[in-house]
């Protein structure tokens, strides 16, 4: 039963033939084979445009680097309190735009709201003494599994582009959100005014893979500058093309996104059905959060579940008490029903009070 | 009739087959995976000593991060002119050592001399106007298809200690290297006063893998940090770890080296004896260095040979004529003999004049 | 009537003589002068201990500097939310420290508080993901004119003891507050826990000279490198010793920090007296913070009062309510009575509702 | 008899008697100042041309943020094999750019020639595993002493361009440079191709005080967070622009450097006229650089003479023997006739074998 994260499974199947089917032959090193340039070619057919896309092996990467595009580094950037470039990369952000200053903006439910980043930017009064507006950052879905909305993701490109500013969008879970808005690839992104998007792969079966696409293709203009010297450039890049060109072919990614998302929803369903714990936040792509007691929540460990106390602030729109653990499970497109059923099971036979 | 470089070719299909044998069940991720624990294991095995090991993705990653750990951002490397750190990787190494200096050194052959160390260290007389001499860093095998003697390793490696500066070692092609000299892994490196290696497994077989390896242990007390904030902390890292695991095991490593450098004695051998080029060094490893006709070399090109005009500086030990080209052709774990012997015969078959 | 800054005023007379009296013959360069030696001796002196000193030309400079002696790159520096380090240098300690993360609190008073900080180092529970806890900053006088007491100052310091963290002290007001507190230099830095200090002169009558000390002298092994490497190494360094020298010599620092304290707590008690404002805080320093009517702020900057609108949290133990302004008036060593009663007389004439 | 430096003398009384006037009543801080805003009229003026001026506080600063503004992290500089900003700032270009690399190229009398930039440019073959060609930086006068004509540094700035290029000038000798020249200020800048002179005047007889001057002005465009994250924004910023005034008017500068070329020149004929040491370089500027045997550099020392061993790759048209020293004499705006005398004197007493 583990719900630890995305990453706790492996590759999905047809995306491991696809490594092995590439294996045969001689191909150009360093991202010049076929398969990178017919993912390529994909990117630009499932977001419907023209674009730049480079792939790259970490999603720290993809979002690191495509910031340093967006950034000089005594630029700002405006991202939710919990985002993962602020508090899960260690500094990467920081590594790869040269210093650029993140900001956290500790909005409910994960989500940045534009009132909030607009009095950030009007606290900037001190001139060269501030850093300098450079981008806002959003996570979709965000890390607290909830999804912005086309409207909520234009009204904050709107807000960018108002102030001269960049919109980047962390998609480590893009397909997660992408199936539960129910909308199409172009109107989550580009069509709302994101500039550059990091596309994931990893979390929703592929091997290591990224993709970095940037909409804006004046910020690609040196980004292949980028990705050599922050040492993400693959020599045998053939199998990060042969990832991708699976993952989008025939809607894999889609299934593979909207499978973990029911399952999160249908654990949910069973965990909320026992009474046991609540639910401060509607589950939107594939994590669920409840609150619940330590003590049951230490049960379910010493049971072998694997899950997670969230460290952040909480949900925002709800009090995490004394007594509570605000944890997170993650399904995956590998999670199965079984296993949802017997941690429902769990908690289920657990006695304590709530 | 591919000779442009190791990573034209593919992955060793016992290495493949050990990436799909990982892919079943549920692992830790970012190398908590049991995988991963036994390349560690292993690696110290080989070397025949307690050591830190990190697997990370690509050769500069490898080569940047671990001399991020050695020098300080105000500190000098010292590196031959040819090194891949000064001259391939785009500046990776300023980036992750925050701005340390590479000071290349011109020396034939490809290889570092003490004396001219010594000489650019003597230099240094400026005090803090100067970098702070940090690390030294070789290459092994070099640049040039060279090889270090374990007694020239260890002449530097006293140097290093002499200087209070550590002792970097870029094996990309250290098992290339290794069955060259015939010594054991540790004579070659901690044994010789290598602090740190770069233990490079792409070149020779595995599909995105390399190490990290502290024998000065001191220097990794904090990389855990350094290769997160580096982006290249694999969250499905079991897939890092089972491609070492296979490598490692039952000397692959060692036998997919032999193999390359057998390759690239025969084709030099080939080359040599129809009289129409010259061999300015000796074949040490995998990596064959003619000096011939620009003329027989546009030749070649046209008739589909993947070969490549060396940029850096020449042999040291010999002058590229005008009208002659200094080129490069490199045997991997895959080249065929078959392939040897055609580029052969089109090397016969030209009627020009040398 | 300017209160907008300790900067607006220029240089204490008996500095500027000083400085004209060392432009006298040659003197060797880069800080090798006499007088630069001298001022190292007397800070030894003053802080009745062995300690390294480097004179550098700005508050940010060895604020950013010091930091980057404490901090790896992938670091964490704990620091109040208005603290100078994090909002007002531009991302200067993020470029020195080679992009080490501030993480700001917002403690009421502007005063870090113990607890506040094990909770943030508490909530570092991702291991290699978060910063790694470095280095933790108190601002002395703090930015809200508030004085750290000895006894919080030592709680502070042994907590990053025992958390393995150096304590630093940006002492841009050292002198405001050593005064206030009526303690020796020794008790309120190194005798409390602080390794480091940015002892500034010139808000108190220098011109352009702050100090780095330190305390923890392994500190300073390579720091004539950084501050080199930051160019914050003066040629003509015999000016930078004689401001030191003069501004140490006969108290004359400690005599222009009670002259300036004086100055706010008369300032503080006139226009306390009018009843048109309330004081959040006490006056400590040289530093006044009163909330008012918007009304009459806006009158005060008509009648040509130089003061300012704190954009930072406000005082974090009262509220600013709409149509009210936190304010900030400075007084320096050169602030005259004459100012103060005219300040007050403006507010003391304004009939507007409070 | 000191000719260590430039830097070993004071300042101009003239520049001191301006600093002492401007410290009289309240002035805004952060070179926001009435001194500043003259500075920065003057030097449009001299220069003939609109222009962005940034005044700072070390010639390594200058440069180094001027850099910063003409170069991206992944970019190279091309500079001469002895360029202040390669050998002789710890570093600090590489900090402030965020890493480019700087390419040192060793040309003849330490002056750039364009085939010897053509030549490093064309062999960048690598494409993104190479820097990006960003910068070229002349440094005039240069560090031998001599002098790029209006037409040399026009055919540098014609090539920059052509390569899509910026073209620096450091300029800590610029007014030596202009007065051996007998051009322009805006001949020997802009209107030869210089899109940015760092502008020294401490050498030339200033306290602390650089300009950064931007004929490009778009390289300007974020010039002040620059400045300021890189602590060279001066608090009480009057007296940067104080010096900046006098130094300007009524040709101060100028004649400051004439006098001090008019010394070198004397001083060159007198230590030739003895016979005893040759002279491998005209004497351009305000330094002399004599070959002279080790014995006599030795004496002159043990005289007292200050004097420097060229630390550099030598003159590259004459060599320097065993037994031989290629040795710098300084003169500055305060050398006297006097000193010029003496050291002569000593030198036709030595009686050793030349």
């Amino acid at each position: 039963m583990n719900f630890g994260s995305d990453n706790v499974y492996g590759v999905h199947p047809a995306i491991m033939d696809a490594v092995v089917a590439a294996n045969s032959g001689t191909q150009a090193s360093y991202g010049s084979d076929a398969y990178t340039r017919r993912a390529q070619e994909q990117l630009s057919a499932v977001f419907e445009c023209e674009l730049d896309a480079f792939l790259v092996l970490t999603g720290t990467a993809a979002n690191s680097l495509c910031l340093s595009a967006m950034t000089p580094p005594y630029g700002a950037i405006i991202c939710h309190g919990d985002a993962h470039i602020l508090v899960d990369e260690c500094g990467a952000p920081e590594l790869f735009t040269g210093g650029a200053k993140l900001i956290g903006i500790n909005d409910p439910r994960g989500k940045l709201q534009p009132g909030s980043i607009e009095k950030v930017l009007d606290g900037f009064s001190r001139g060269e003494h501030d850093p300098k507006p450079a981008a806002i950052s959003l996570t979709q879905a965000t890390e607290l599994g909830t999804v912005y909305s086309v409207d909520e993701i234009a009204a904050i490109g709107e807000l960018a582009r108002s102030r001269s500013m960049k919109l980047h969008m962390d998609g480590a879970r893009f397909s997660n959100a992408l199936v539960s808005e129910g909308c199409t690839p172009a109107e989550m992104t580009w069509k709302s005014g994101v500039d550059a998007l990091s596309f994931g792969c990893t979390k929703n079966g592929a091997m290591a893979l990224e993709a970095v696409v940037f909409f804006d293709r004046a910020l690609a203009a040196d980004f292949s500058h980028r990705r050599m010297r922050a040492a993400q450039l693959l020599s045998k890049g053939r199998f990060l093309g042969a990832q991708m060109n699976t993952y989008l072919e025939n809607g894999l990614w889609l299934d593979n996104a909207r499978y973990a998302n029911d399952m999160a929803t249908y654990l949910k369903d069973g965990l909320e059905a026992t009474g046991k714990m609540r639910m401060p936040l509607p589950v939107q792509a594939n994590e669920v959060f409840p609150i619940m007691p330590r003590e049951l929540f230490d049960l379910l460990l010493s049971k072998g579940v694997v899950t997670y106390q969230w460290p952040g602030e909480g949900p925002g729109n709800d009090v995490v008490a004394d007594g509570e653990v605000f944890a997170r499970f993650v399904c995956s497109f590998m999670t199965s029903r079984d296993d949802c059923d017997a941690l429902v099971r769990e908690v289920e036979a657990w006695n304590g009070a709530t």
